[in-house]
């Protein structure tokens, strides 16, 4: 049986949702570049948002909000100016933006949460907000979710977007959310957002917990280049219109909505390593045996992470040595002897040392999956096990190519 | 008035000390394999070793020895087999090879240290360390530091040898050192080692922690690319030969001798990041203001180690975001709004704001130091303040090319 099916209409997918995308004038292609999301009544919301010292307005904005109030009704997101290294004059700006979108939705500017992605360094373009924003508001609709998605992106190669349905007190419950990221991107483009919507009834605390966890097992188990963009941030509203009883407290359909918010999360965050700089494969790494889930998670990372291990992939190099070394060095104790890994089908090390395998089959399974990386989602499958322990975890990540340093070593100007 | 003056030798230029380096056959290329270093006298013994779970049979043999005797006289140490990955056998190898040197040099087998440096998973072929080591014990030299510093590379570019000398009592004590690494290598070859002699007196305590300073401020602030190898050690004697007062506690003669042991491992640091694989230059980034120097040299660590900072200067791109950008997620907590960054004598940055400067000549800076890489030690330095603290402290890596990405995407086989 399955626990949810998949639907369309991502964000807006949820009853009480619209959304929007139009091209105001903040990217010089002309593409579109701004986006809103709107709840019909006020949802609860939560964030998470960057760990960087060196943070967005917009980030500070939001983060700020939901400290004081955990409701929204809106978010407001532009593409092409990262809002970042502006200082004074980029609060101003977004406490502008903020004001503009109020007064033309009529609702309180409390319940408008703001998000931006682009050139760090520069001021957002707030001749086009003042004309753009009524135009963006007028767009609004039900299906207005692939717009928003397509308008939050910057050199992303495609849309993410993702929506999943459930049962809850016989009525169906729907998580929705799209995402942009690919890297730090291109010249000083900002990595990663992730807007979601749900029809849950939800406590706050309960959701914020809910998101945390899933962004732990999803958005910030996921590596293109080990670098955090100063405008990460994830944004989850939930409004209730699924009309099922509130959720208030743990237990069998807390459970559920967080299996399935994990899943839509996961969805997003390989859509993301898929569709990294360069990239030719997603890479999965599985780690077992561990202590506990951080300790696997940090093998897994560092794996995921290691550019050797993702150059041996580029090359398809079944190169057991460089998973090894990368484990080894991931700050977590275990016993070299018990070090198992295995790539697709072909375990090529037990008991810490090589096995005899089928190099040619291997370079082959490489080989596949990297050709089906945006067609059927194959992926490379890396499991590593690294102890007795039931500490397990997974991270995704990408390929280490030519394409990468010519995406990355071009100048700025 | 300089604190010392560099000198010819290398390890044989401090008194008591020859060295050798010959081909035993160990590399398929033919090319000399087996070093080894030998005090005339029993010397004070130290070492560093990798952290990494992964670790090569001849670390674990060496890192015991060290744990119960504080003395060594000899070093041996081959390329082209790591001896990682080996199991019981490989104990047994490294084993024998200790015994096969104590009979050939005539001395105890606890006298003797091992280090080892090539493809992961490979045993030492030991028929040819059997066949070769009378002939590289008859090849000792006091000329001998060259042909072990020959021996040990794998793919570095450049030999990486450095000897200093001061004054004590009126009388010469010298420091001289060897080192091998460009980046975790080639098909599985592992990273760094570094053989450092002097002819000083000191205690075996004192000996110990200052290399351990020492390796903090040099070996562990360069990063190529991140990967830590299951080889890397640094291992340190000292033989009194200098016959000057014995250094047994903290003062003026130490902290002179461990000044200049800095600038030794300092010296063969930045030879190793300088010939980082694919790189076109080398890169010091220097950390001013923070709280302490851990927080620095984290935060010069991050800087150094970003994929993208690496990409954009080796792309000649000023780009101080993507500084800023690692600074902010370095783990460190500052105020993003006393952010400054200077990129030669290039004010980017600052109060958290980029600066309008002369982006041509700042190209033109990035440009002028990648092409002195190899030749007057030119170097790109970034400089970055983070706030009023009294912390700082210097990290050292390379730009990332298209060549690492070739060299690393290669196949094993």
């Amino acid at each position: 049986m399955t626990k949810w099916q998949e639907i369309t209409g991502g964000v807006t997918a949820p009853k009480g949702y619209q959304a929007s995308g139009v091209s105001v004038g903040f990217k010089r292609s002309g593409r579109p570049d701004l986006a809103l999301i709107l709840s019909d009544v006020e949802a609860i919301a939560a964030g998470v948002f960057t760990n960087s010292q060196m943070r967005s307005v917009s980030i500070d904005y939001s983060r700020q909000r939901l400290r004081i109030k955990h409701s929204a009704r809106a978010i407001l997101c532009n593409s092409g100016q990262a809002n970042t290294g502006t200082g004074k004059q980029g609060i101003l700006d977004a406490e502008e933006s903020a004001q503009l979108l109020a007064k033309e939705l009529g609702i309180d500017i409390e319940l408008i949460l703001l998000a931006s992605t682009g050139v760090i360094g520069q001021r957002i373009n707030m001749g086009a907000m003042r004309s753009g924003i009524n135009y963006l508001v007028a767009e609004l609709s039900k299906d207005g979710s692939d717009a928003a998605s397509q308008a939050i992106i910057t050199t992303d190669l495609v849309k993410k977007s993702i929506a999943l349905e459930m049962m809850i007190d016989d009525r169906p419950v729907r998580i929705g959310g799209i995402a942009k990221g690919s890297g730090m991107i291109h010249p000083n483009m900002a990595t990663m957002l992730a807007f979601i919507t749900t029809d849950a009834a939800i406590s706050p605390h309960l959701w914020q917990e809910m998101l945390i966890r899933s962004a732990n097992r999803s958005f910030n188990s996921i590596t293109v280049d080990g670098d955090t963009s100063p405008n990460d941030c994830l944004i989850g509203l939930a409004n209730g219109q699924s009309r099922t009883h509130a959720i208030t407290e743990k237990g069998k359909d807390a459970d559920k909505l967080e299996e399935m918010l994990t899943a839509v999360c996961q969805h997003l965050a390989k859509a993301i390593a898929r569709d990294g700089e360069g990239a030719t494969c997603l890479i999965e790494v599985q780690v077992t045996g561990a202590v506990n889930e951080k300790s696997a998670c940090q093998v897994a990372k560092t794996i995921v992470g290691s550019s050797l291990v993702k150059a041996a992939i580029f090359g398809r190099d079944p190169n057991w040595g460089r998973i090894a070394a990368a484990a080894g060095r991931a700050g977590v104790q275990f016993d070299q002897d018990l070090l198992r890994i295995q790539l697709g089908d072909f375990l090529i090390m037990e008991n810490g040392q090589p096995l005899e395998f089928d190099r040619m089959a291997a370079i082959a399974y490489l080989g596949q999956a990297s050709q089906g990386a945006y067609l059927q989602g194959d992926i490379v499958l890396i499991q590593v096990s690294i102890g007795h322990g039931c500490g397990k975890s997974v991270a995704w990540g990408c390929d280490l190519s030519y394409d990468y340093i010519k995406i990355n070593s071009n100048y700025t100007t």
